[in-house]
Formats: structure tokens, C-alpha cells, sequence
């Protein structure tokens, strides 16, 4: 343990409004000086021009009727949202990954709001361009990769930065085409093989020589060139990964039939050997990888894949001369970096883990059986990837829309970006120039306002971040372990709860199955049902337990599944005839499951609310 | 004139804070209130359950040092906002498209924040997929589409919006190849040129007669098949386009290289002789028409492209059984359709729009020469094309982000659609369901709440945004107007101001000139300066006027601005150097230049402002 004096923790309970509100007083009162500092702003931008509105025009019958008009339209958008909007500030919500958001991150979005900046464009936005660029250095230190090379920035959602990922690794590998055209001094005595095998570094180490050339080369990149992309080869991916890299492959031109998709363990986490298995096998056709995806918190079942061990395949290629752009999908998973990471943004020694977050009471249970070393190795080598998709929508308990992207190497910029003449150009040293290496044509400053005050107050690291995400990993184990020594009795009638894996990180999906059952439809339908009446199928605010739920079906998942139907009581051909298992998806992102005392209240709402709805499915269904 | 009542037209100035904040008071009480219902709302949801943080927890240490933390992070960035943001609340910000934004879409937002739904899941979002399927209604009144046909839905931008517009077309235009594999009984006979040829309608018109074929001949389109796109020809756009359209052409892996730019005439309007020529020599060639796109609302004139024109081309290739896609990207000018809808969102016939214009008290100036016939033609037309980009947060007041897209014929969806197991099922009939049809992958329900608020509030037509529109519009006017009639006097030497074009929507740009001088260089130079000293360059807070800036150069422009070159007395001569002018660019988005009051003080602001300014410029440079 170091010496040096701890920095204060965050205390989470001040962070949040509160399942019941209890912040209420501190977040009227910050929301009224946010805004009464900006009207005030308003009013002394020339001070002496006079108003426009004035009080004569306040009182005239249209002035009147349009304020009424704008306040019974408010009245409804705030009856609607209150009807049907999902309650996930309360603890009874156990579905997808929400939950409240940052109290800080509200205001901070409301405060950028009125100024109303576009980022991206500095013009637009002075001040919130110049916050989202010192976001690029939390992005850096997060994910551990240097902070004068790499660099980030907000997009609108993780599809959109793994679209950004596709097309960085798309453009890049087609540069050395370009260099056979432009500057062929350069790659002189390479193979068309060779120049679709170069490494992401050689490239960009060209690039740095001859900038007077960038503008050629990208003429003839696959920026311009319809006809290089189907050269590139294959985008690897897991079976688990999110549905938006079909897309990405689709929308950049890649095409889905280049996607090749690899088997997962029953951790639900990539197989390496498989991996290997793959590349080895196109390596032998002469076909390239463009690139290979990681996830970092599957969508579905929250797992890690090896990061490490494919790393270190990818270094085992690249001396044998064939490499690859490296993403990590991190949407999910990312900000959990930040409870790995000491005061100094360093990344915390195994064997020190346990004694640093007793330093920092980042567990309340101090015997929590977390991290696993699989998943510790996983976060560590992150920096080893070209990209990662990294989401304070997530993880980060920022409100929509605020995706990220995280590069290793900032030169990859150039193969990317665009220049306009009306808002940014390409020879004026604007400083936080952001719009010309975005997906986006629109950035909103409020979210960049969002998220730099979040990181203020919370680091990315254990004092901060690392702590809030703490308390919902810490939430996850609790309630996976509840789950694992629950049986119900249904009006005599025993159900069992089966979870699917030991959390690698805060999502828990588990399937009901009445004790002695083996039909796997029966199985599937009584999880269907106790979904149907645990979601927006019946009215949410009126419900006492929310769940979200999915579905795997063989042909993404082979048969990983297995081990759980098993477990479950399922005879194997019942999997091998329907090939498809419903579970229940409770993604503990709540702060407050780390409290033996709200786990005692909330842990005993859950089995009632499983108890009655449970009796009414059998009431109606027939499954005796 | 017709003899209905009349719909009692918003009152504008009930609706922004005002520049002086003059309607501070309506703010904060309806701010209160949106967030006291939430607040409650959270507490009446289980009212039975406890608190978790309690008045013990509030008076801890810890709690109330994070507490201190968190204000003064928001202190801090409420300073940062105040000391660098674009005080574009004030008639002396005569720069890019901004101005106030709406009270009610401030407050909607913040409303829809607080519930944070995700639109992309109905789950996620019950109320706020609701208000964005409303949307989608909406934009198909505005744009005269078929609203049992027409879809629309909100995008983070009008950037991506021309993406999902090129996925679209791309797509569609790829499917008759994969009938071609899975069902060739509907193209018997058809040659490969005859199948790059067929229509939008056609295409579609097949695939409903085989929806269970649907999978099957997505999987042979261009969204799996990377080996299609480059037999899809050329994508045709004018000069003027916004260049998200390279960025496009990059990202959709059609290439650059085969977009096509059309020559606009002095107008800034996309010559459509030219367009002819192009497509007649493509034709000639074989080379298949992708998609045409038309601008309405030109980045940086604000021009209106001949939309009626095109469209009429379209029909005749169309007879000659040559089809494209043709897309209007109104990113900026799509809400000022509003201007041309009477009460029930019929467009008013141009010989009875002035009539409409008086009853409705739509100018304040009755003799307003607006609209011309070309304007008005153009905007009638929009909804003969396949689709449309319209941003809310551009001439809908709305703030950032919320993009827009509307198509004609919502089967075109099928083409582009994904589905997830987590959050949507395909066999599920899950109502309003948004996430499969889109770009994105999370969608802030925030930002529909605030578009439906205004839509609410603000009708799409001559009641209510028609009459916003209208104020910017007229202050454009009254503004070139002004251009036109002053020339200044600085110690002693004649400065003259050439505007552009007169606008066809609100943008207005010129350039400065002193009188005789006929060197470009030194009239670029002048504006350049004036242009730095009256942005950020300069602390904008301490400023008495801000504009933006642009540069037409021959690369891009051709000899458009020769016109204006030489009104403005530079040699011929200089052009063809130099081949590059710098322009002064103010968008009129503030709605209250339409009062001559308001004129009358801030012309005179805006005189005070170059004098000096120019006084300075003159003093320190070497102009004479």
C-alpha cells in the first residue's frame, strides 16, 4: 500500500437525485443559477441595447393566448413522459442498462443547452470545443494510452463510433494503394500482399514524411475509390458483438459478407483459437484482415472478451508480417476501466487490487470475489488497441446521446478528415478544431458540458468513476448471488432461477424454470411470460418489478447456451429441435445494490413481485 | 381570400427568453415546474418505498465535500459558457445559422432529459418513441408527402441524415441485382443496364409482393455484397452542396470519385442545362445515375436549387426508362416550407400567397418582394423527391442536436432495416418502433419531446412556424436591403458594401470594398480583417458586432462570383489569379429584424461597428 495521503473519495449518494428525490433542494437550487447566470449573461452583452419584448407586448390578448398555448403543450409532454416513461430511477428497475443519470451531468447539459454551442465548429462554440478536447485527455488516461498521441471525442452513440472505427481501418489499410500511385518510392519492392499486410504505425510513419503529399493520397485511398475496398479483406468480429457491426459493414461499404464471426466460450467471451483458427485459415487464401473487433461488455451478457490474449496474437502476426487494425467495443464496458486505475491514472498492480479498493472502500463487502483475472488482464491491455468505443451513456451515468471514440494514434486523423470554408480551414491553426475529424456534421456543446463536468467531479479512476462503477459491479454480485440460492415456491409448485454466468461485469441474465421441467418451450414461455408483465407490455409505473429480456438462438450462438439449458433441467434435444432460449436481462446499473440494507428491502420486493406473477402465469397458463 | 376564421397566428415574442431575457419569468416558473412533476413523479412511483439517502447521509463529511466539488465544477463551466460562448441571443450576432433557440424546446428538452429515454426501443422510450413517430407525421405535412406513405424520424444531424439518405438509395438501387439471384421471375428480361434503371417505386412495388423473400434478397444487396456499389454510377450534385456530401460518398463506400458536381449560375442555383449534359453523357457512356440531389437552403448563400426542374427531369429520363434517386437535402431551408402551407397544410397558390401573407400578418412590410417564383416553384416540388433532409435545429429553433429525415414511401425502409434480439424482435408488431429503420443506434428521447413540443406549439405552416419564418426571412430582407443603400465614410475615404445575391432564403453576404480599388488582394484582405476582428478572433462578449465568414474559390465555385467581383470594381483580371474572394456571411436567423425599430437601432449599431472597425483596419494596414 503507498503512503501517500488518500485522495477523498466520491460519496455517491450526493450525485444523484435520488430514487426519491432526496437531492431535490441542491438540484433546483443549481438549476435556478444556472439559469439566472445565463439571463443574467444575456442581459449585460451590451447592457445598454434596449429590450424588444417589453411589457406592453406581455399583456397584448396573442402574447397571452401563445404563453398559454406553450404551457398546455409543456403540461402534456410532462403527463405523457410521467404515464409512459420507465421508472429506472428506482431500484425495481432491472433491465436494460439504465438507470438514473448524474446530477451533475443533467445540469451540465442544461447549462450547455442554452448556449446552445455546435462543437464543430470553435466558431460555434469556443468554450465547449475547448471542454471536448480536454475530454480527449480523459478518454487517454481512461484507457491508458498516451495523452500526446492519442486522442477522442464525443460521437452520437457507440454505433456511430464503430462506424468511425470501419471507417479509420478501411481508409488506413487502403493508404498503401495511394502510395503505390503518389509515392511509390515509399513501398518500393512490396507485394500487393505486403501492402495489404502493412501495420497501422508504418503508415502513418509514411504519412508523416510526405505531407505535402496527404491531399494526393487520399485521392486515391478508398475515400475516393470505390474499387479498393473489396481488396481489403475481412472485419473480424465475435458472435456476441453488437448488431450495429453489421451495420457498420453495410453502411461503410465493407459489406456484411466480409464480416466473419467467431465462436464464443460459455463465458461468452471470443475463443482465441478460434480467432487464430480464422486468420490462419484466410492468412492461407491470401486473404486479408482488415481488421478485428473485441468486446469490452457484450450487450447481452456483459462479458470481456480476452483483450490480452488478442493483443498478443495480434503481435505474434505482426512478426510474421501480417497485421490488422485492432478495435476494442467498449460502448458497455469502457468506463469500468476507471475502477482499475489509481489516483495517478496508473494501472493498479493484481496483487494490489484488493488492498487499494479497501484503501478507497470502493466494495462494501471487502471479500467480493471480483475481479476475476481474466477480466483484470482483459482492461489492462486496452491500450493496446488502435480504437475503442467507449459510451458516457453508458457507464459513464450520462443522459443521451453521448457516444466516444478513443485512437491510439492521433496522425490516423488525417486519412479521415474533411474541411470546410465556411467553418474550419484547413490552413488557420484553429485551436480544438473538432469538425474535421468527426463522423458528425453537428456536434452538440451541451454534451460535451455534460461530460467534462461529470469527469471533473468524478475522476476516471478509483477516487471517482472507479468507485460510483464499483457500487454497481459490487450490486451485480449481490444480486447474482441471490439469485443463485433462490427457490420460490409457487403455490407448491417449486421454481428454480437459473444466471447465466457470474457477471464479468454489472449485467445478470438468468431464466426461471419450474423444478423437475424439461421442455424447453415450457421453459422459454414461462420467461416470456414473467416479461410480458415485468415491461412496457403492461403500464411501468404501475408495475413493482421491470425487467428487460433476449433471446439466443443458435445461428448467433452456436451452442454456448448449452451448459445453462442444462443446468436448467433441459433435456439436449429440446436445444437441438428449437435452438432458441428466452432469458431474463437485468443489467445492475443502479449505485445503490452495494447496501446490504437496500439489497434486503429490494432483494424481498423482487421475490414478490416473482411470487405473484409467477402465480397468475400459472394460474392461466397450462404447465401442470 | 377564403372565408374561415382565421387560426390565431403564435405570437412570437412569447416564445424565446428574449434577448434581454425579457421573458425570464415564463422560463424559470415552467422550468420549476417540469422538474417538481419529475421530482414527484419519482417519489410516487411505490410510494411505500423508503428513502435510501437519508439526512445522516447529507451531513457527512464526505457528502457535503462532494456536494462543494460538484457546484463548483458548475460553477466553473457556467463561467467558461459565460466567458467564450456566442452571445447569438443578440441581434449583433449576425453570423452562421444561430439565434435563440425556442423557450419550449429548451424546456421540452430538459422535460425529456430528466426520463432519459432512448427512442431506438420503444422499451427504452415508450412516451418519447410516441411523441417521435408524431414526427414523423409532421414532416410529411411540411414536405406534402403522403402521411400513410411518408416516415420520417429525427437524426443527430443533417449530416447524417445525407448519409441515410446514400444507405438508402445505395441499397435500392443494389436490389434488383439480388432479384436477379432470388427471384428473377420478376425481372425476366431485363438487361443489366435496364436493372440499374429501374425506379424507386418499382423496386419497392416487387418487394411487396415477395415479403418472405425479403431476407433473402437484402442478403445479395449492397449492404453484404461490397461488389455491387461500384457498378451504381455516379451521384450528382451541385457545386453549392454541403460537403458532408464527400463525406458521404467516403463513408457509404461509393467513393468521391464518383460523385458528379453540377456549375451553379450566379444565383448559387444548380444550372439545370448542365445537369442534362451530365446525364446525357452518362448515359451516352452507360454509366448508371445513382441519385441527384438538390439543395434548398445552400450552406453558404442560402440559395434555393430548381427543384421543380429537376423533378421534371426526372420524369422525362424516367419516360426514356432511365431512374435515379433524387434527394432534397433542405438540412437548412426544409422548415421554411412552413411559409408556403395555408391552416390545413395545403401549399397556397402563388397568385393568392400575398392575400394569405396579409391576413396572416406574415411580413410587416405588405410590399415585401418574397417569394420569387423560382423560390416558390422549387419549394412546391419538394415532395416529388424520395427523400428529404430538414433539420429542427437549424431553421427550427430548435437547439443541438436534432437532425431530420423524411421519406416518401416508407416501404424504402426495408431496405436499410436491422433488428436485435435485446431491444427489438422482428416478429413482435412492437408500436412505434424506430430502432431498426435508423442510422443510429440510441436516439435521445429528449430531443423528440423538445421537436414536439414546438411542433405543438409552433403548427408547420403559416399559423405558427410559417410566421417565424417569416420574421427571419423579412429581417434578411430588410437587411440586404440596407447593404444595398449604404456606403460608408471612413476619415475621409469612400467604403462601399456589395452583397451577394439577393437571398432567397435569409442568408446575406458582401463584401466590403473601398471605392476604386480594383485589386482583389487588397479587397480580401479588408474583409478577411473585418472578419477577424468581428469574431473570435476577438473576445465575443466584448464585441459590438459578430459575423462569419467564407471564401468562394474557382475549384469549387467556377465563375460565379464574377458577377460580384466585378460590381465590386476588382479587375477581371485578379479573378483569374487569384481565383479566390472572401465574403462576409450573416445569417438573419434572429426573429425580430422584421420590426423597424429594431432595425433602426441595430443598423446603427452595425454602421457604429464598421466604421470603427474599418477606421482601425485602415489605420493599421497599408491601403493607401
Amino acid at each position: 500500500m503507498n503512503n501517500k495521503a488518500i485522495t477523498t473519495p466520491i460519496n455517491i449518494n450526493s450525485m444523484f437525485l435520488g430514487t426519491k428525490s432526496e437531492n431535490e433542494e441542491t438540484f433546483s437550487k443549481n438549476l435556478m443559477k444556472l439559469f439566472i447566470d445565463h439571463s443574467q449573461w444575456r442581459k449585460n452583452f451590451h447592457p445598454e441595447d434596449p429590450n424588444i419584448i417589453n411589457k406592453a407586448d406581455m399583456c397584448s390578448e396573442s402574447f397571452l393566448q401563445s404563453t398559454n398555448k406553450m404551457e398546455d403543450a409543456l403540461n402534456e409532454l410532462s403527463s405523457k413522459l410521467r404515464t409512459k416513461m420507465m421508472p429506472w430511477h428506482s431500484p425495481r428497475y432491472l433491465g436494460h442498462m439504465n438507470s438514473e443519470t448524474l446530477m451533475p451531468a443533467l445540469l451540465g447539459y442544461f447549462a450547455g443547452m442554452l448556449y446552445n454551442g455546435n462543437n464543430i465548429a470553435y466558431e460555434g462554440s469556443p468554450a465547449t470545443s475547448e471542454l471536448e478536447n480536454e475530454l480527449a485527455y480523459d478518454f487517454c488516461h481512461l484507457m491508458g494510452y498516451d495523452d500526446n498521441i492519442g486522442w477522442g471525442h464525443l460521437t452520437p452513440d457507440g454505433s456511430t463510433a464503430n462506424y468511425e472505427a470501419v471507417w479509420y481501418m478501411r481508409n488506413i489499410k487502403s493508404i498503401p494503394f495511394a502510395l503505390k500511385d503518389v509515392a511509390p518510392d515509399f513501398i518500393v519492392g512490396k507485394s500487393d500482399w505486403q501492402l495489404l499486410n502493412m501495420s497501422i504505425s508504418e503508415i502513418m510513419d509514411i504519412l508523416d514524411q510526405i505531407p505535402q503529399k496527404l491531399d494526393d493520397i487520399k485521392a486515391y485511398s478508398a475515400r475516393f475509390n470505390d474499387k479498393e475496398i473489396p481488396l481489403l479483406g475481412k472485419l473480424i468480429v465475435p458472435e456476441t458483438k453488437h448488431y450495429s457491426w453489421l451495420k457498420a459493414a453495410d453502411i461503410l461499404g465493407v459489406g456484411i459478407n466480409n464480416i466473419i464471426e467467431i465462436e464464443v466460450d460459455d463465458h461468452f467471451r471470443m475463443r482465441v483459437d478460434k480467432l487464430k483458427e480464422a486468420i490462419d485459415s484466410l492468412v492461407e487464401q491470401k486473404i486479408p484482415v482488415l481488421g478485428v473487433v473485441s468486446v469490452v461488455g457484450t450487450t447481452e451478457e456483459g462479458s470481456v472478451d480476452y483483450v490480452d490474449k488478442v493483443a498478443l496474437l495480434r503481435s505474434e502476426y505482426s512478426q510474421q508480417g501480417i497485421n490488422f487494425y485492432y478495435h476494442v467495443d467498449a460502448a458497455y464496458g469502457g468506463y469500468m476501466r476507471s475502477i482499475f486505475l489509481d489516483e495517478d491514472y496508473n494501472f493498479i498492480p493484481f496483487n494490489n487490487i484488493h488492498d487499494k479498493y479497501s484503501q478507497y472502500n470502493i466494495f462494501q463487502n471487502e471479500k467480493l470475489d471480483w475481479p476475476c483475472l481474466e477480466v483484470y488482464n482483459a482492461y489492462k491491455a486496452m491500450n493496446q488497441a488502435d480504437s475503442i468505443t467507449v459510451d458516457p451513456h453508458k457507464m459513464g451515468y450520462i443522459p443521451y446521446k453521448a457516444g466516444g471514440i478513443v485512437i491510439r494514434d492521433k496522425r490516423m486523423r488525417n486519412t479521415i478528415s474533411y474541411f470546410s470554408n465556411y467553418a474550419f480551414q484547413k490552413d488557420t491553426s484553429i485551436p480544438d478544431l473538432l469538425g474535421a475529424f468527426v463522423f458528425e456534421g453537428s456536434k452538440a456543446g451541451a454534451a460535451a458540458a455534460s461530460v467534462w463536468v461529470c469527469h471533473k467531479i468524478l475522476p476516471l479512476n478509483i477516487t471517482g468513476y472507479g468507485r460510483l462503477i464499483g457500487a454497481s459491479i459490487e450490486g451485480a454480485q449481490n444480486f447474482y448471488n441471490k439469485l443463485v440460492n433462490t427457490e420460490y415456491d409457487i403455490n407448491g409448485i417449486a421454481l428454480q432461477v437459473h444466471p447465466l454466468v457470474k457477471p464479468d461485469t454489472n449485467m445478470v441474465n438468468y431464466v426461471f424454470n419450474l423444478k423437475g421441467n424439461a421442455s424447453l418451450a415450457v421453459m422459454n414461455q414461462l420467461n416470456t411470460e414473467f416479461y410480458k408483465c415485468s415491461s412496457y407490455y403492461t403500464e411501468a409505473y404501475l408495475n413493482d418489478l421491470i425487467v428487460s429480456h433476449t433471446e439466443f438462438d443458435y445461428s448467433d450462438y452456436k451452442d454456448s447456451p448449452v451448459e445453462l439449458i442444462s443446468r436448467s433441467g433441459i433435456v439436449r434435444k429440446d436445444w437441438d429441435d428449437i435452438h432458441k432460449v428466452t432469458l431474463i436481462r437485468s443489467c445492475v446499473v443502479t449505485p445503490y445494490y452495494n447496501k446490504p440494507e437496500v439489497c434486503s428491502y429490494y432483494f424481498d420486493q423482487f421475490d414478490h413481485a416473482v411470487e405473484h406473477k409467477f402465480s397468475a402465469i400459472l394460474k392461466e397458463g397450462n404447465f401442470q
